[in-house]
C-alpha cells in the first residue's frame, strides 16, 4: 500500500495556512502566531524529546513515521521568486534539513539538485502532480510520501484528488491576511472520513482519511 | 533524558486490565472484551499500516517509538506458575516477537535467557524494580525503557514511583473480575499531569506526564 499524506498542517480560525510577506529572515511571514503552538521536536516519533509526552506532540510525531520522500512548493524551500538566482540558497535548515528523505520541490524553473549528509536531498522539477507524485512514490522505495506544503501545494494535490491522509491542526487565533487553505476546493471534505478532538491546549486536531482507498474503519 | 514508559494499558469501566483464568490458549484470560479494540498494527508508527490513521491509531503508534528495553512481569511471557518447566516455551509471540529490543521478565525462579533473531531477547531477572529499571536502562542504550505489564508489574513500579509516562486507554466495557489497574496506589494521580481526550471508536486516552520530571509542558 502506499499513501501520499499531508502532516501538521496548521490552520487558522479564520482559513489561513501561511501568513503574507515571506523574506529570507522570516520563513513564515506574518503567520509566526499560527506556528508557534508546536516546537518541531520529535517529529520522527516521541523518543528522545524532553518534554510532556501530551495529545498534540503524540500527533505532530507522525510527521516522518514511514514516511520516504516529499513533495513541496517552491516558497517552502525559499523565498526568491521567478528564475532561481546564484545565490547559494539552500534551504531553510541549514546543514541539516529535518526531512532526511529525498524531497522534490515544485518549480517551473530549473535549480541543480541539493544533497545534504543526512540523507536529504532536493530535487527540483516542473511537472504536473500526478507525475510528481509518481517520481516521489518511486524515490519512497515503499514507504509514503509526505505532501508538505504549502498550502497551495496542498490544494493542488487535494483537487487531484492524490491525497489519501491529512493531519490539520486547527489553531484558535485568526490572522485576517495569508494564504487560504480551503479555497477553491470546496466539498472536498466529502470524499473524506474526518475524526476531529480537542486537545488542552487549545488546538482542535482532524485526521482525515480518504474514504474507500485505505483499508477500512 | 531517560524515561520509564507504560504504553497502550487498556483498563475497563470497572477498572480492569487483564483477565482471570490464563492459560496457553488464553493469554489473556476472560479479557478479550478489553483488547478488542486495537489490531495491534503500527505500534512503531503510522507507517505501512493498511487501515485509516485514526487517533486510536496514532496514540497506540507511540508504543515503540524511542524505546531500547521492555520489563514485563512472568505472565505477560507465559501462563506457568511456579519454578519454570522444561517445555520449551518462548513466549506467546512465535519466533517474531513485536518487541525488538532486550526485555526483561520479573520472576524469582531462574531461567536461561532466549534470544530471537529480530532482535528480540528475553532475561529472567529477580530483583527489585529499582535494579531492574537500571539493568533495562544500561540495555536501552540511551532510549526509554517500557513498563510493559502486566497490571501489578505497573502498579509495582509506580508504587516505587519509578515511571515517568503513562497512555492509558479506558474501554467502554465492564469486565466484572480480573485484575485491578489501579489497587492498591491510591492518590498516585497527584504525582501526574494528566490530559485526557475521548476518540470517535469509544475509548478515553489519557496522557499521563510525571510532574516536575520530564521537562516543562
Amino acid at each position: 500500500m502506499f499513501r501520499a499524506r499531508v502532516h501538521s498542517q496548521f490552520v487558522s480560525l479564520d482559513g489561513f495556512s501561511a501568513g503574507d510577506h515571506v523574506t529570507f529572515d522570516k520563513p513564515i511571514g506574518d503567520a509566526q502566531a499560527l506556528f508557534g503552538w508546536f516546537d518541531g521536536r520529535g517529529i520522527e516519533g516521541i523518543g528522545d524529546v524532553e518534554a510532556p509526552v501530551t495529545v498534540d506532540r503524540a500527533l505532530f510525531a507522525m510527521w516522518g513515521q514511514g514516511v520516504g520522500a516529499e513533495i513541496m512548493g517552491r516558497k517552502k524551500f525559499g523565498p526568491q521568486h521567478g528564475p532561481w538566482p546564484d545565490d547559494g540558497w539552500r534551504g531553510w535548515w541549514g546543514e541539516e534539513p529535518p526531512f532526511k528523505t529525498p524531497c522534490f520541490v515544485l518549480t517551473h524553473h530549473p535549480h541543480e539538485p541539493l544533497r545534504f549528509p543526512n540523507g536529504t536531498s532536493f530535487e527540483f522539477i516542473d511537472a504536473e502532480p500526478t507525475q510528481v507524485l509518481e517520481r516521489a512514490q518511486e524515490a519512497a522505495k515503499g514507504l509514503d510520501v509526505r505532501i508538505g506544503g504549502g498550502p497551495s501545494t496542498i490544494r493542488q494535490f487535494l483537487a487531484a484528488d492524490l491525497i489519501e491522509f491529512m493531519h490539520v491542526a486547527i489553531v484558535p487565533v485568526t490572522l485576517g491576511h495569508g494564504t487560504r487553505l480551503w479555497e477553491g476546493i470546496g466539498g472536498v471534505e466529502d470524499r473524506f472520513t474526518i475524526e476531529t478532538i480537542g486537545s488542552s491546549s487549545g488546538l482542535t486536531h482532524q485526521l482525515w482519511n480518504r474514504k474507500d482507498r485505505v483499508g477500512s474503519a
